[in-house]
C-alpha cells in the first residue's frame, strides 16, 4: 500500500481567487519542481532548507507560465511526511490548470481523495482517528462540530483508546504466556487486577458510546420540529433566532415543497428547524395527510416546539390544549417547548390566563424580540453541552461508534468468562477480538478496504 | 493615500477546500499574528527570518482554533512591500471565518478589492500597468490572454513607455531651460534630434495603438457569427471544434433564447460563436425579424461562417449562392468562411460541382471530424497571431488605449508646433501634456480617483 510516487492536487477551493495553492508530495517532489521552476535568486529548491519560501517562475517550454511562491517541506517535516512542495500561483483557473498539466506531464499523478492524509497516516504522522478528524474539521460548520473535530485531531480520543489498549494488551500477553506453561498451572496475570481493568475499560467504553448521542447531533445538527398553523409566525421566529445569533440561515430544499429546513447555529450548536403543517383535528383527506406528515417529522426530531398565536388563545385555546396533549401522549419523552407568540398584541390579563392554563408556556414576541433569549437558552439547555464545555471526549464517527460497541460486547464476554472461570485460551480469543476493535479505531489494525472507505470521503487535495 | 494599517482578506477562492490562505499585510502584521499564534517550537514569528514557514496553532481565548502553517514575509521582501503573514488554515468556511473574525477583532481591517496590489504599487513593488496586469492575469482564461497579461506584468509594456517618457522628459527640460534664457535666444534642445525623437515616439505609439485591436479580441474573445438554417449542423460543428481542442464549452444565456453564445478556446485563442437564424429571403414578418437579428449579429462579429448542408445543394444550391452574395455585398471586408457540411453523405461528383460553383468552399463532416482541422487553421489564420508569437507588446487595457491615443494626439501637436515654429512655452505645454498621458499609464502620474477606479475591479484578497 505504501507508495512514494509524486501526487499532485489543487489544495485550495476550486474557482477563481487571488491565489491558489497546488500541492505536490512524493519522494521526488522537490527535484521534479526544480525542473520546472526558476527562482529569482537562481537557486535550486533541493538545496534549500525545509519550511522556506522561494519567489520565481514556473516555466513551460522555456516560457514563464506564472510568477509563483514555492514552499519547500522536506521529509519527514511535512504534512505527508514525504518531500512536499506547495506552489502558490495566481488564482485563475487557467493558470491552475496549466501548472497542474505541466506537472502531470512531468510524471506526477492526480492525487486520490484524501491521499495526502492517507500518506500522512501511513508515514505515522497521525493515527487513523486523527486522520479522520481532518475531514471532519473541513466539513465542520459550527463551533461545536469544529471543537469536537479539533479535539479528535489533537488525539484526545485516540490517546484514551491507545492507553486502554496498551493495558489490555499487557494482560493478553500474560494470559497467553500462561498458555505456554499450561501444564504447570501458573497464573502470571493477576485476576483481581484484570477484573478491575475490565471494569475501568467497560466504564470508559460506556462513556464514549453514550457520547455518540451528543456527538452525532453536534456533527449533523439537532433536528427541531416546529408545530404550528400557518401565520402563527414560524418564519418570524426563525428570523428572530437568526438575529439573536447573527448566524447564517440556509434553505435546503427537500424532496417536497413542505420539507424546507432552516439551519441555524445557536450558541455554537447547529440546529435544523423543520417546519410542519400543524396537527389540527380534521376530516379533510388532504389535511389528514398533512397531519400524518407532521407526525413523521416529529418522529425524526429531537426537540418539538409547539408554537401558537396568543391573539387566538381566547377563541382557540381549548383546541391548542387538545393538540398539546396529543403531542405529549404520543411523545412522552421528547423535549417539548410551548410558545405563545405575538405576545406584544395581547393584554396582561390574557397572559396570566394562558400561564394558568398551560404552566410551561414561554412568552414570545418574535416581532419585537421579546422572549427570544429565554427560548435559545431553553434549546441549549435541552442539549447536554456540559461534555462540550468540559472538553470531554466525544465520539462523532459512526465507524468509531460501531467499533466501540463491538469492543464493549467483547469486554462483556471477557468479564463473563473471567467470572465463570473459562479456560485461558478462550479468554485470550475474546481479549484479542476486543484489541482488534480498539485497533480499528486508532489504525493499529487496518486493511486496504478499510482505508479505501475512510479516505474516499475526503476531498481531493487533502 | 499611503496607509500601513493591517489589512486582512481570504486570498484563495471562497468555499470549502483542503486548505485556505488568509493574508494579512501592514506594519504590525507579524506582531499581530504572534499575539494569536503559538508555534510548535514556541518561537515568536517576529524573530524569524523572512520567507520561512511555521507550524502551530491559532489561539482564540486560549483555545486552539486551528492547526495552521504561517508564512512570514518581512518588509520590503513581500508582495505588498510591507510585513506580511499568510495563514494556511484548514479549508472549512467556518475556520476561515473564525480566523478572519479573530484578527478583525484584534485590529485588522477587511482589505478593499485590490488593496494588497495597490499597496504593492504605492510601495514601488510594481508600476501601475504591472499592477493592472495582475487582475488581467487572474481573469485570463486562455493561453493568449494569459500570455499578454504575463508580458504586461513583467513590465514589457511599461518599460517601453518609460524609456520614451524619459527621453521626452529630457527634451522637455531642455526646452524649459531655454525659456529661462529667453532673452538670450539660445537653443539647448537640438531641433533635428527632437524631430527624430518625435517620429520615433509617434511610430511606437501608432504600433501600440494598432495592437489594441488584437489585444481587445485576445482579452474578450473573437466573436464569430455562424449563419445557417436550422438542422444544418451548427451544434455538431461546435462539438467537433470542441473535441478537436479539448477545450471547455460554456453556454451563456443571453437576453433572448436565440442569443446563446458558445465560448471555445482554439489554439489558445478565445472564440465566441454566435448562432444566428439564417438569412433566407422571406415575406413572412416573423421570419424577416429573425433575418434582421441575424444581420445585427453579423455586425457585431469579426468573422462570419456561412454553413450549409451539402445534401441540400442540388435542390437549394442557387439559394445558398444568393445568400452568400448578400453577405459579401453587405460586409465586403469581413472575413468569411464558407462551409459545406455533411460531406460524408454526398457523392464525389456533387463535391466537384460545389467546388466549381463556390471556389472558396471548405468541405466538412462535423460528424466524422473530416475538415475540422483545416477549419480551425482558417479561423486562426484570420487572427493576426504573429504579434503574439513574436512576443510583441500588445495593449489590452482600454485605459491604456485611451492614454496612448491622447499621447499620440499631443505628439502630433508637438510635431506641428515644431514644424510651424511656435514659441517654446507653447511647445513645452504640449510636451507636458504628452508626458502626463504617458505617466498615467505607468503610474508616475496618479490621483486617488484614478487608483480607486483601477483597483475597484480587483477581487478582494489580491
Amino acid at each position: 500500500m505504501v507508495k512514494d510516487d509524486c501526487i499532485i492536487a489543487l489544495a485550495t477551493a476550486s474557482g477563481s481567487g487571488a491565489i491558489a495553492v497546488i500541492r505536490i508530495s512524493g519522494k521526488d517532489a522537490i527535484t521534479l519542481c526544480d525542473a520546472h521552476f526558476k527562482s529569482v535568486s537562481n537557486k535550486k529548491l533541493v538545496n534549500q532548507a525545509t519550511h522556506t519560501i522561494h519567489l520565481g517562475h514556473i516555466l513551460k517550454d522555456g516560457k514563464e507560465l506564472d510568477e509563483v511562491l514555492v514552499s519547500v517541506f522536506k521529509n519527514p517535516n511535512s504534512y505527508t511526511g514525504e518531500n512536499v512542495v506547495e506552489i502558490s500561483c495566481h488564482g485563475s483557473p487557467y493558470v491552475q490548470q496549466e501548472i497542474m498539466q505541466l506537472f502531470l506531464r512531468a510524471g506526477c499523478r492526480v492525487a486520490n481523495p484524501g491521499e495526502f492524509t492517507l500518506r500522512a497516516f501511513l508515514n505515522g504522522k497521525l493515527d487513523l482517528s486523527q486522520a479522520e478528524a481532518v475531514a471532519d474539521l473541513i466539513a465542520s460548520d459550527n463551533e461545536a462540530s469544529h471543537q469536537v473535530a479539533m479535539q479528535q485531531m489533537r488525539g484526545g480520543f485516540s490517546n484514551e483508546i491507545k492507553a486502554l489498549r496498551d493495558e489490555l494488551m499487557n494482560f493478553a500477553s500474560l494470559i497467553e504466556l500462561e498458555l505456554d506453561f499450561a501444564e504447570e498451572d501458573v497464573e502470571f496475570a493477576n485476576r483481581e487486577q484484570f477484573k478491575s481493568l475490565i471494569d475501568r475499560i467497560t466504564k470508559v467504553l460506556k462513556h464514549l458510546i453514550d457520547s455518540f448521542a451528543i456527538g452525532n447531533v453536534i456533527k449533523n445538527g439537532i433536528p427541531v420540529a416546529i408545530v404550528g398553523e400557518p401565520n402563527v409566525g414560524k418564519s418570524t421566529l426563525l428570523n428572530a433566532l437568526l438575529n439573536e445569533d447573527k448566524a447564517i440561515v440556509s434553505d435546503i430544499a427537500g424532496t417536497t415543497r413542505d420539507a424546507i429546513e432552516d439551519e441555524l447555529t445557536i450558541g455554537g450548536i447547529g440546529f435544523r428547524f423543520i417546519d410542519t403543517a400543524g396537527i389540527r383535528d380534521t376530516k379533510d383527506v388532504v389535511e389528514s395527510i398533512g397531519i400524518k406528515k407532521t407526525f413523521e417529522k416529529i418522529d425524526q426530531a429531537q426537540v418539538v416546539i409547539y408554537l401558537f398565536d396568543a391573539t387566538q388563545f381566547k377563541v382557540q385555546g381549548s383546541k391548542f390544549k387538545v393538540e398539546l396533549e396529543k403531542i405529549k401522549n404520543k411523545y412522552p419523552l421528547k423535549p417539548l417547548i410551548v410558545i405563545a407568540n405575538k405576545i406584544d398584541q395581547v393584554a396582561d390579563t390574557l397572559i396570566a390566563e394562558m400561564q394558568a392554563e398551560i404552566p410551561e408556556i414561554q412568552l414570545l414576541s418574535a416581532k419585537t424580540g421579546f422572549g427570544v433569549e429565554p427560548l435559545t437558552n431553553s434549546l441549549l439547555k435541552l442539549i447536554n453541552t456540559g461534555a462540550l464545555r468540559n472538553n470531554e471526549t466525544i465520539v462523532t464517527n459512526t465507524r468509531h461508534y460501531d467499533a466501540l460497541l463491538k469492543a464493549f460486547e467483547e469486554m462483556q464476554k471477557v468479564k463473563y468468562g473471567l467470572e465463570t472461570g473459562i479456560s485461558g485460551d478462550l479468554l485470550a480469543i475474546d481479549i484479542r477480538e476486543a484489541l482488534y476493535q480498539f485497533g480499528l479505531i486508532t489504525g493499529n489494525v487496518t486493511n486496504d478496504e478499510l482505508l479505501g472507505n475512510i479516505f474516499a470521503n475526503f476531498c481531493i487535495g487533502k
